[in-house]
């Protein structure tokens, strides 16, 4: 088998066979084929799509590149979340205990930040001793004695997709359908979860800028998932402003708290966390109906066993558990900074990506992958689009390094105040899968 | 500026500046790009194209990437000649003498063949001692004393060329309108001639499938050449049968020795080789039009001053000018076997590339870069498209290694033999250009 032939069946629109695209993947991770041919067909790949039946293969042998996690031994439906990335979205930190609370084991692995988006791993870190980067035995006894483990990927799982992906970064081809899914269900179908639910986000700062492009992405995983006998379940949520009000590590810590001690409840993030949560409990056999699991969750945030979840999470993976009840104990910023509004008018509009930059640079988030985070840092959001803003209000409170000094302008730019009340658009824009 | 930003552009199907794509083109040729996004951008161009001022761009800066001969020190207008690549085309072993002898300067690097078609320069090798690397004054020299210059291309010549072909041999993106024209091009720009003949070939085993195509093709590189202020024509010729009646590199010389003494005068090969001779001496200014320049060609081949240019351009580069006239003193095979035709009918097709594999195979081509070629051995094609044929008629003469066995079947398989007579076409399809 050549490597040029696939390249060449591919760039003239043809499919490749399950034998060529094991040979691909397996002589891609091993090095036996050079990272010019690879890079050549990923973005003959980017013209010409795949087939179904392609990106099956393509994750089939991804996910054999490397180990596959047995959660035999923890009885029950194991499920598992997978988002996109949105800024703010901290709904792992949320969900995770919740679910678990209510008797369904919650297996994650996560990823840590970069560019404009935070990493839940890096959240995690902000609790103090937490540890975010568990052995597979470790993992294992989490999930048995909490119902929740999270844990960074190691590199055993998907070693292919590690490589591929670190060459679809520096090769403009990070951006196709079939590509896009075969990495995430790669490393979910090796992760050992027997259901999924996926938030595929949607927006102008999102990777699928449109709900058609979405909807695709989203009906591909489900696919690829379904394929293999895993329960999967996509919501396709909207993406623009940022997702709460925190962004910055130990800020959404804060707020996920505060969300599970069951305030905020009315907020946009607490919605989409308790569906999500609600999803997963009915993937996870704990309820047979939409209605009757968000009841569930509601009972495990009243009576406080979501928050004692995520304590006992904590203090087992060697966290301060003391700093989910005081703040004072999580990492910290030198100083804070109030942004006040300029004008007076509606809130009708905020730039979640350019937040999430901004928020970056304060060293909350990764320019490159080796950056050390400052987990301190980060940004309160006061409003929320739709409100009404007088002249003076406080829109922003910026918690930065201490001596740094903070332009409120590219803040303010991130707003749009209008006269007119903006329409309000719903978080959820639709669902795909059983 | 970075590599990144240039293969999103063009992934997107947007166009690069003349700064973007000089700083590629310096980047892949010292290393400072990594081939994989070179390749990720060369299938990204395979799939959007380039505009007519990217494909310029392109041209130039792989030009300027090495040394641009100087040839003013020869007094007249310098005339070359492209061909896109046919088997069995050893045309400028016979038009460049014509065209020197008609007082015309005809300068030309010329290729190594490889897989199923050949190279001049290795035809030109086929002439005891005849040197087929000149140095720049030899080059000169040459020029300037016989009218005709032939020699492989240095190094120097477009290097940044020669990495990104190499590039594109191993990512199937060698087949792409521009990166055709820009590669081309640019080579024939720094080779310093005024003025250039092309040869596009078309048909179903040449780069250019269809008529259009290989239109498109032409149209770009005169496009490109006008745009440079030099004079320049296409000539679109059909390939699918071999071109003359032999393939093999000392066979090819002993056809070109014959047409240059007025033998074959009819056939197809002459036929060519004589139009794109006179095409050159009207752009040399040595005939105002294409009568007067065919009477020209047909004078120096009736005076043998054509041949005797032949001899002189040898006898001045170490060659053995005998060996034109006692073709005995040529490299010869150790054994020739003749294949018989098994049936009668109609010669109606010859394909070309399996012949030119055939040949390959006998050792007259290259199946790698590195394989030493036997220049006696080839094929002596008996038949001509549109004969008539009886069963025992001698097809082929094969000239091999001694000691080689021959199957005539894969011979006989490149023949299709039909009871009615094939529709006669023309060899010219079209002419682009000035």
């Amino acid at each position: 088998m050549r490597m040029y032939d696939l390249i060449y069946t591919k760039k003239l629109g043809g499919a490749l066979s399950p034998d060529q695209i094991a040979f691909w993947v397996k002589g891609a991770a091993d090095g036996s084929i050079p990272d010019e041919q690879s890079a050549s067909l990923l973005m003959a790949i980017c013209w010409r799509g795949m087939t179904t039946e392609e990106t099956l293969a393509l994750t089939l042998a991804m996910r054999d590149s490397g180990k596959r996690m047995n959660l035999s031994s923890v009885p029950g439906t194991k499920v598992d979340k997978h988002s996109t990335g949105g800024v703010g979205d901290k709904t792992t930190l949320i969900l995770g205990p919740i679910v678990a609370a209510c008797g369904v084991p919650c297996p994650m692995f996560s990823g840590r930040g970069l560019g404009h988006t935070g990493g839940t791993v890096d959240k995690f870190a902000a609790i103090p001793g937490l540890k975010v980067e568990l052995t597979d035995a470790e993992f294992i006894r989490s999930l048995a004695e909490t119902g929740f483990a999270n844990s960074a990927p190691t590199g055993d799982i998907a070693p292919a997709d590690k490589k591929l992906y670190a060459l679809r970064d520096v090769t403009a081809t990070v951006e196709s359908i079939p590509l896009i899914t075969a990495s995430i269900m790669s490393k979910k179908l090796a992760g050992g979860a027997d259901a999924l639910v996926l938030d595929v986000k949607c927006g102008p700062t999102a990777f699928m800028k449109t709900l058609e492009d979405a909807q695709i992405l989203a009906q591909s995983m489900v696919d690829v998932g379904s394929a293999h006998g895993m329960q999967i379940r996509a919501l396709i949520t909207r993406m623009d402003a940022p997702l709460g009000w925190a962004i910055g590590n130990a800020l959404e810590v804060m707020e996920s708290v505060e969300i599970l001690r069951g305030e905020h409840g009315d907020s946009e993030l607490a919605q989409m966390s308790f569906r999500l949560a609600a999803e997963m409990l009915i993937m996870g056999g704990a309820a047979k109906t939409l209605i009757e699991a968000q009841a569930l969750v509601e009972a495990c945030i009243q009576d406080g066993s979501a928050l004692e979840t995520l304590r006992r999470f904590t203090a087992l993976n060697g966290g301060d558990a003391k700093a989910l009840d005081d703040f004072g104990r999580l990492p910290q910023a030198g100083q804070t900074v109030d942004i006040l509004s300029d004008r007076a008018g509606h809130l009708s509009a905020m730039d979640g990506r350019a937040l999430g930059l901004l928020a970056m640079d304060l060293g909350a988030g990764r320019k490159d992958r080796n950056d050390v985070l400052d987990l301190g840092v980060g940004i309160r959001v006061h409003g929320r689009v739709g409100q009404r803003i007088a002249a003076g209000d406080r829109l922003f409170t910026i918690h930065a390094k201490a001596g740094a000094r903070i332009d409120p302008a590219p803040y303010l730019a991130t707003l749009q105040i209008t006269e007119t009340r903006p329409l309000a658009t719903p978080w959820l824009l639709a669902t795909i899968g059983c």
